[in-house]
Parts: C-alpha cells; structure tokens; sequence
C-alpha cells in the first residue's frame, strides 16, 4: 500500500523529468510522451525482461501508462512555472529514486534471488529509466556522472537487506529505507556530494576520430 | 496472407532506410547489414521481448533476417540511383509503418490484451525500429521530429480498434485501417503537417555541461 | 570446463575495455563499474533475452558480477600503466570475441536452433557488449568501423558450424574454432585488414538538421 503510493509518485515525478528532457532536445508532443514513459517504466520494464518477470508492469496496469502521459501532457503546460518548481521536483525525483530500488529489490527476493542480484535490480530499476531518457535524447547519461545518485540506491539496497535479515517487519524495513535513502540523496545534492572520478586520458586515433564524429 | 505480404515490403523498405542511415555514418558492409536487421526487425523484438512474446519472429522465420541482409546489400549497389527513387521509398517506408502498426496491434490483442496495450504494441512495432537505428548512429531519434509519424500510428491503431468494435471482419478491418493510415501518412508529408513541439530551455549547469560535452 | 577458462578471460578483458571507456568520459567509479557490467555482461544478455533463455548468466552466476566490478576496479587503479599493456589487451580482447561467439553460437544450437539463428547469437554475444558500451557513452559503436571484427564472429561461427558438421568431437570443435578465429583477429589488426566501407552522402534538410543538433 505505502509503496504503491511512492511508485504512484515516482512514476510522475520520473515523467516529468523525461518530458523536460525531451522539451530540451525540441521534440513534439508525441514524443515528449514516449520520451515520459520511457522515463518512468522503463526502468522497471528493464528489470523485469533481465529477470524473465513477466507480465511487465504496465503491461498489468495499463493505467500506470495513462498516469504517465497525463503527467507529460501537464509538464508540457506547466513547463513555464517549472524552475521555480526546482526543488520540488528534486524531492519527489529523490522519493522516486529511492522508491524505484525498493520496489526492484523487492521483487527480486521475492523470485528467490540473493543479495547481489535483488541488489542490481534495485539499481537497475532505480537508474535505468533516466539512462534510457538519455540515451534517447542523446546525452552521456548523468546518472554517471551527477552527485552520488546510483550509488545511493546500492547503499539503500545495503540498509533494506541488513533490516530485514535483522529480523524488522517488512513494512518498518520499507520505511526505514525510504528515510534512509531519502535522506542520503539530499545531503547528497545540497552539499554536492560527487563519487571521486575515473578520468583517462588517450591520444589514439580511435577515440580522437569518435569525437569528431559525434 | 495480405499482412505477409505488407510484412515482407515493410522490412524490405526499413532495411533499406538502415543501410542508408548507416551509409551516412560511413560503415563497413558489415555494420550496414546489422543496422539494416536491427532497423526492419527491431520494432517486432522490442514488442515481443517486451510482452513476453517468445520466440521472436526472426528465430521463428530466420528466412526474413536473410531477406533485410540481402535488401541491405542491394542498397549499397544502388545507393547512388537512390535519390531519384526517395519518392518511392518514402510511400513504401509509410505502407511499412502502417502494416508493422497493425502486425504489433493484433498481436497484442491475440494474447488478449486491451486497448492501451495494444496501442502501444503496435505503435512501437511501427516506431522502435527507425529509433534503434538513429541510435546506433548516435543521432537523437528523427521519429520524435519529424512531421507526424509516430502519432499516425496511434490514429491508426484507435481506427482499426473502432473498426473491430463496430464489427467489421478481420480482413475489412485490416484493409480499411491500412488504407486510412496510409493516406494520412501520405497527407502528412505531402503538406509538412507536424505535431505542435515542446520547447523548453533552461540555463542550469547541468544542461550546459551535457550540451558541451556531447 | 575450457569455455569456462575462456568466458572468465573474455568477461573480465571486456569489463576492462568498458573502463577505459567510461574513463574517457570522465565517469564516476559507480558509472565505472555500471559500464564495466554491461560491457561484459550485456552481449549475453541481449542475446538470452531474444532467445527467450532465462534466467541469464549472470542471474544465475552472480560471482561473475563481482568478478567484473572488481575488474572495473582494478582497471582505475592501474590505467596509467596501461597504454603499456595494450598489446596484452588486444590480445585478451581478440580471445574474448571468439569466446563469446563460439558460446553464444552453442547455446542457440543447444536450443535447438538452425544455423542463421545460431550465426546471429554468435556474433551477438560477441558484438553487443561493445556496442551498448559505445551507447552509453554516446559514441558510434566502433564495432561498425573498426579493423574486421563482427565479420570474424561470423566466419568463426561458419568455421565452427563446418568442424561440427563434419563430425569432429565438440572439444576439439571449440578448440580449432578458437585457434581459427583468434589467428584471423590478430592478422586483421597486424595488417589493418577492414571490410569495405558503404559510404553515402545526401544532402537534404532531415540529415541537415539532425547533424547540427547532434
């Protein structure tokens, strides 16, 4: 219940983000609402095609898919008011976020997974949706590369297996999570937390003529 | 037998569009031949990997992954005679979407999935495959931008859902729907008709930083 | 068993090109180890997910996962010796491709497959962890442009579908398969051997436009 409550939150807010996205690449509203519901189910659509979970979840609830075009259809209105709605949407992106990795994980240790691989799937399900958005609109994903992001669902994935291997009730494990992850990423993107960086540096001709090109 | 028929044109005539696409990006014959398959027969593998819908058409019918090798390779004999056959390709590229729309939306509706399902099964049979192309060449996806493509196919999968509602046969429907998209297709480039487009411009450091180093 | 020896070589030799490349891009280490996976990883995926070959390798091996995050690792630690070791790279590269081929070529036929089927796993698996490396980090798969590559996946599987075909045991298939294919690879990149280039120039307002904003 609480956590088709987040999802329901964090599907929007991940549509909102992809309809931006493809607002800045000019694209036309039929392709804003592609670009949204990438944004939001894709994620998850990653994850459960890796995992052989089938049906798919917008496949189950198609509704989830009328939600995310809605939300597309009113960032597209609303997109002026946007930038003084910035932190708003940085809470509910990092709701969504962490949301995301809960639900992935979930069901990967339901399907009788262990640790590394419920783990993946919470990343997975977490980031893969805004690297899909980006991929689409042509971008180096930022998840990559932007304050600590994935490496904030890895952690919640941690929390969430340490809770409940130490015997919490599911529902305080969800909620402990939530906070937890919650928290992490706004500390994270208030004092601009960032990985340290693998920077690599090659004067071939490979690399110099990709960069030409593209 | 009359969507087999329209089958083989479409993946004959998106075939072609890969090779050409990756003509552009100065590929090896080899890369022609994988982006020509990916381009015909991706929209189908995304539909089926995503409902679950095994085996996919090319591991059932390998014949037509011959069909797009040999049609890339055509296009790489012709592709300077090319330019004065666009007008050709261009009616055979929108019979393809047309008939990969209405191939993906009946599928959908075989397996006994409703309307917002199928819409999207058969608008990304038509669609997904000119995107994996134009993102194999890095470009951002030409089918958000272009005048209406991907929406016409939506138009199209509401018709032939209204035709088989009001009790049309299979084959009058199939026709019918065909027809109607087909038109409309032709309309849309005849007169440049486009979807209204969302710009949306933003001045953060995020954005400025992908732009730079895209 | 011999595979096996070869799968690990090939996983982590390919995790380490996905580093590097990441590196390029200035990614950050959980960005790293992403690219790491997916490179490794992702070739086997796509071709199980299309085949519809559940549950993926490394769902059911995870240590492999662990194994290629660590070599991730390893490959930020010593980059900076490791222009010296390009040699040793392209040769664990070159044994990667055909190792993927020849099990990603196996596990179609064990499938029970026909030949073109199993051709396309093959090449699959070998190719497509480069080319969702590329993606992600917004280049053209070099794949399509380098010295002959795919196409050596290709041969390599003819070669090997001809050794079994005349029925030489499966050991001693795998092996001259290997040895075959590993021969060619090495004389392609000594002589700078490519595969004709298809190259097409047009000059109309679609590839106009889609260049500049690219």
């Amino acid at each position: 219940m609480l956590l088709t409550v987040i999802y329901i939150i964090a599907i929007t807010a991940e549509a909102m983000t992809g309809a931006l996205s493809a607002g800045r690449r000019s694209m036309d509203w039929f392709g804003v609402m592609i670009i949204a519901c990438v944004t939001a189910l894709g994620g998850g659509s990653v994850r459960d095609v890796l995992l052989g979970h089938y049906p798919l979840t917008w496949v189950k609830h198609p509704e989830y898919l009328v939600l995310t075009c809605c939300a597309a259809f009113v960032t597209i209105l609303i997109a002026k008011w946007m930038r003084q709605l910035r932190n708003v949407f940085l809470v509910l992106d990092a709701l969504g976020l962490i949301g995301f990795t809960i639900i992935g994980c979930q069901i990967a240790l339901e399907m009788g997974h262990g640790f590394v691989v419920s783990a993946v799937a919470g990343v997975l399900t977490g980031v893969s949706g805004g690297i899909l958005r980006d991929i689409l609109c042509n971008d180096v994903p930022l998840v990559f590369r932007r304050e600590l992001y994935a490496s904030i669902a890895f952690v919640s994935v941690i929390f969430y297996w340490l809770c409940s291997h130490y015997g919490l009730s599911q529902d305080l494990t969800i909620l402990s999570t939530l906070i937890f992850g919650f928290s992490l990423r706004l500390i994270a993107i208030y004092f601009g937390l960032e990985m340290p960086k693998f920077i690599y540096k090659e004067d071939d001709g490979h690399s110099a003529s990709s960069k030409d090109e593209s």
